[in-house]
């Protein structure tokens, strides 16, 4: 198996977004520096209408996954309460719930712990150390992500092309995020946190989980570098498999996971549902909105799930 | 073992501030109903200095729980895989993780099923149907909850008395709640988030879970009418029983659950950690801020965790 | 939905087969009760040349479940200390595991808690006292099973009938059981545990779990009747569904779950792996041996997972 | 911290008790080698009475784990379907189950991946390779392990010293174990398994989880080679640490450990119920019994739940 450093158009990206050491060597939270009292300001400064948007799916046992990646198993929730009068017959009753799932099994963030290449995490640790079986995420784990509230924007890329849901095969390009930026009116901007729609996850919702899975559109290899310049914080969008799968290039695996993830730093979120927020979006032509995401703290995580909310 | 109703007092109270019907047969989100467009708006313009504050402790095995509640288990986190090489070796390497947890272990909402009196949940709904073994809470789950944004304002008592932790035989009062309003300048008002803070969770921070358990503070079953007054749309605090314990009155256990989930609709959080954020407040005298804490959307949740975040 | 006693063979058999009170009203173990010191010295005498056989399936993720039953996971096994050196480096290290599971996920036995109809579990017992949300099986938990160690005897239905597996809709009847015994030169006495084979099993051993599923041969509604004349403590079979599914008469549902489990009160067990056991049967002619297969006693257990050696 | 083999005594008994290589290179399975179908015939001949023990401890919540050893959770059993009619109203109702627990909670079986020690598992495996992450133990794991039948011998060591329970700093030695043989009136000979009691689990049974864990009696790092010499295939006894602990040797922890699992490759049991069995063994003198207690299957697993059942 070739390594993802064996193709050049790989190793030369890689080079060019690369952030190991710019926020120390101490650093765990990456891109996630760049959102700062300011941009939160310019977040709530963005709230117009008061519209709330969650952009989670429900957690539930007939979830995303369809078992095709091992372990990473849908909420099977039950009851260990139910309507329990623990005082005594007559007193107050309680109904109490457990949950099992993959952290990573609904709308969820990846965190830096989640991919290695070349045997290193992010800002050059050694993956065996940083990432072990008994404690998780030794560095990098999402609960030592800062509360992950900021400025929105969503790049409807789907739209931007005239369509509703992108075509299985389609990759995300820098110039279809161009066109999604320019219907959106704004820029986007350091310490943003931007949502890529593709539609895809209207397959899940119609309820073909198989569908939705593979083949799926997504972000190209050649995106991180746009998100790079423009300093983005965090990118999340409405895939189970976020970028392009099957790949673009044959036997490059993942490429935008390990450039996100490993070479940026940056969090990346998943199966987020931005279809009501899309149509507010293209109803009133407002593409930005306060965004609160931050991910259950789980120590030693590397992912979370999250239930997205955006205000506009 | 006496009924909630056999006690004059919770009698009383209950029937002033009943909710059921007030929103409709239908309805199932009770008092958050009370976050409009318009507080959600108010709440972004309380955004000043764009500083963020986590409201959770970490999701970890060394949680919260101590074993009191049976079945509401800390946190297990495991890896299922771990620098794996999925794609062959040389490729891009991943970890995940799942977990098993009760999903009111660490800090979380109460969901309206999370508690029935007289065989009843929220709305006058049967509990026998409302919250069953099959589906947990078919009625009033979390997933149901809209997006919950809005005004956050700190009430911080043990500071209003004067001391960092109220002693665990003080029942938090409306006249609590009053001075706490009052070093807060600011007014409870519809549609408001209120965080109440005891000090008590210093001792699980501390390291003392059984400490922090039992015996609590809390509020006491006089403050929901408080609440119900000003039409508050949720209340949590930094406790893990939310009202005092030992109960007040002899026989009658969880009054205030009783109150909050069942007469009024109104959801309640346990386990906030408000220590930072507290100390923010008291150097800049402001009490006030956008709060987001939408529960994560399990389907039949009759409670959820959450990763509240308040941005000032 | 017809009640199964309006179907009148069922009701005509349930007379017949019904074992309410015979082992007095406080019985919790029905059939279990026939295996007698004197039945497991005959087991053991029948043991000729020590020749063992494992009658388990593996337990592990792709295990016997297709997600057709809500809630029935099949073994998530995950890693909670890897080679970890607890007492300090270069010390013993350790590994240790935990599992997420469905007790009847892979080789099991129903317990006698498994099922109700008509309200009532075994022994005439309210179905909705005996099994509760909060301690599962409180009246015939599987953890009140006496060890369960008797005479087994092979009923190989497939090779008595001159295949290597029955079709999918193949209902095993009293004939094939009869025609089956003969096969095996010995006669099914009181005490004895049965274990029917199908082939069916081969089908998941080949990797096609959903064929093995459904539609799958198993017992008739007609031979309960025949364990039952004969005082059998128990029954098994290499099905996922036990009994033949789709049922024979429409509308009619897992007639012989009620048979055996409510009005006999006998245990069954599924997904039994009989194919090296009747292999070695069919070569030396020897179809009987000393079973041990206790069920794991999980306090409330409406099922139990449970690993059965045949000794020969 | 130094290593086993820094330690004199630990690296002689070592040496003397290693079987790496005596069954082949690849073997996966160690003394159970030594269980034959002729120990096997014997053991079937030494059921006499025909009287059944239960040797585990009921599987449940408040079980013997008390949070010591991270990880290894007490087990979790919750219903997923309670008297549900899954064919619509009248038909036929089932119940469901789920557990999570740690596979060596309970009464269980150590698997010879759960330690290794100099970077070693069994049969000189590195322990890197052979216990991983993903897979658990690739090597040795418990599914490995043939069925699990064979001639018990009860050693009664407590009984053998006069009391009716071995004080918690007393270490079980060879002498021990010959004054117990000596009571037991029958000669430990090759393939059998051991069971060697100390009264310590009546503290659990009594009801005293943290008396039980710790100070506890257990065997003595000089009694290994005493199962060695006599070629046992297994040996299991009655408390939580199965060695003594604290260890006899300042900064040697866990030898027994060690040298059964790693240097012999035997299989050991912890938390074994031995006290009716004893009262039986005690009153009518014979201390022989069929053994049955094959693990359950887990994929990988590093230890496994068993339900051992003596038959005299």
């Amino acid at each position: 198996m070739p390594a993802l450093t064996d193709f050049d158009e790989f190793r030369d990206i890689a080079k060019r977004v690369n952030n190991w050491g710019r926020w120390g060597v101490e650093d765990e939270i990456g891109t996630l520096n760049l959102i700062t009292p300011d941009t939160v300001r310019a977040a709530a400064a963005a709230v117009r209408t008061g519209k709330r948007f969650a952009l989670a799916v429900p957690l539930q046992q007939y979830g995303v996954q369809t078992g095709l990646i091992p372990g990473r198993v849908n909420p099977l929730h039950t009851m260990v309460a139910l309507n329990w009068e623990m005082f005594g017959p007559g007193a107050i009753a309680t109904s109490d719930d457990v949950v099992t799932m993959g952290l990573q099994a609904g709308t969820h963030w990846d965190g830096l712990g989640h991919v290695s290449h070349g045997g290193r995490i992010y800002n050059n640790r050694p993956a065996g150390n940083a990432v072990t079986a008994h404690e998780g995420a030794v560095r990098s784990g999402v609960e030592k992500a800062p509360p992950l509230v900021g400025r929105g924007v969503l790049l409807d890329v789907a739209r931007a092309r005239g369509v509703d849901r992108l075509p299985g095969d389609h990759a995300v390009t820098p110039e279809d995020l161009e066109a999604a930026q320019e219907l959106a009116h704004t820029q986007v901007r350091a310490g943003d946190v931007v949502l890529v729609r593709t539609g895809q996850i209207q397959l899940y919702l119609g309820g073909d989980r198989d569908a939705y899975a593979f083949p799926s559109p997504g972000l190209s290899l050649r995106t991180p570098e746009w998100f790079h310049s423009r300093d983005v914080a965090a990118v999340a969008d409405d895939t189970l498999t976020f970028e392009i799968f099957p790949p673009e290039v044959d036997g490059l695996y993942l490429p935008v996971h390990a450039l996100h993830l490993v070479e940026m730093g940056m969090m990346q979120g998943q199966n987020w549902n931005l279809e009501q927020l899309a149509a507010d979006c293209a109803e009133d032509g407002v593409y930005e909105f306060l965004l609160s995401a931050p991910p259950e703290p789980f120590t030693g995580g590397v992912g979370a799930p999250v239930a997205p909310v955006a205000v506009k």
